[in-house]
């Protein structure tokens, strides 16, 4: 696990337990150390050259894994308390070289797109399930920050 | 949900919101009527024209979802008090038309293949952490039934 660059995020690499019929990826357990309550599991899928985002929860945390595909995830910290306020930190998760468990904690400003040509999905092990009234979202390009994709 | 072939198995079709810049994909939720507990949550990737199984678990369920490619999962109960002991039954799983949530109990056999020319992802939300001591598996060409992949 490498030192967050913004305070509450973690990037923790995931074992591929590689197999000649297809790998075993791990993603989250409920033994984990990162684990604190189950909410919702879903997917998002991202076409090529599609960005999702911005978005940020007031209370959902998000566990992000890349089984499929490239993705880089854009964070921006807008939190008043946070002593890492106004920092702005990017992450390109997939296989073969980042496989890994990107958390977000609320408040933080998050959006995602493609890298290279192909589809990517991402899955969510998130703590609470769903609630369309605990987050916000903005267009991509009115978002809390100027980002190039 | 359709009924059971198999006691105990069941089989309900996912919700999957289209976008045009990628589809959101449910899966499954703590406040679905199916939830009991959270184990974990991993992927086993099936590279074209390859099979994985038997496999049967004492203590664990299987809540599987095909959000890329498409996977035949074949299923036998042999458990000793099952009124549909005896059984086989095969399940096609993926986009568009069978995106679904297929949850397997202890005891039945089972194994998976892809259909198609595409490799697929087989996400499984169980409801107890990965323990190997609790499973038994056999080659495919040596299990429970014959089967034509």
């Amino acid at each position: 696990m490498t030192e967050p660059v913004i305070v509450g995020v973690s990037y923790r690499r995931l074992r591929v337990i590689e197999d000649d019929r297809g790998a075993v990826l791990h993603f989250f357990r409920s033994d984990s150390p990162d684990f604190t309550t189950f909410g919702e599991v879903y997917f998002s899928e991202v076409l090529p050259g599609a960005v999702k985002g911005w978005r940020r929860h007031r209370r959902q945390t998000q566990r992000y894994v890349v089984p499929t595909g490239r993705v880089r995830v854009a964070l921006y910290d807008d939190r008043d308390d946070s002593p890492t306020r106004g920092t702005r930190h990017a992450y390109e998760l997939g296989r073969p070289d980042s496989y890994a468990l990107l958390t977000i904690p609320p408040l933080i400003w998050y959006a995602f797109g493609t890298l290279g040509d192909r589809a990517a999905l991402v899955a969510n092990c998130a703590d609470i399930p769903h609630d369309p009234t605990e987050s916000e979202s903005t267009p991509i390009d009115r978002g809390p920050i100027d980002y190039v994709w």
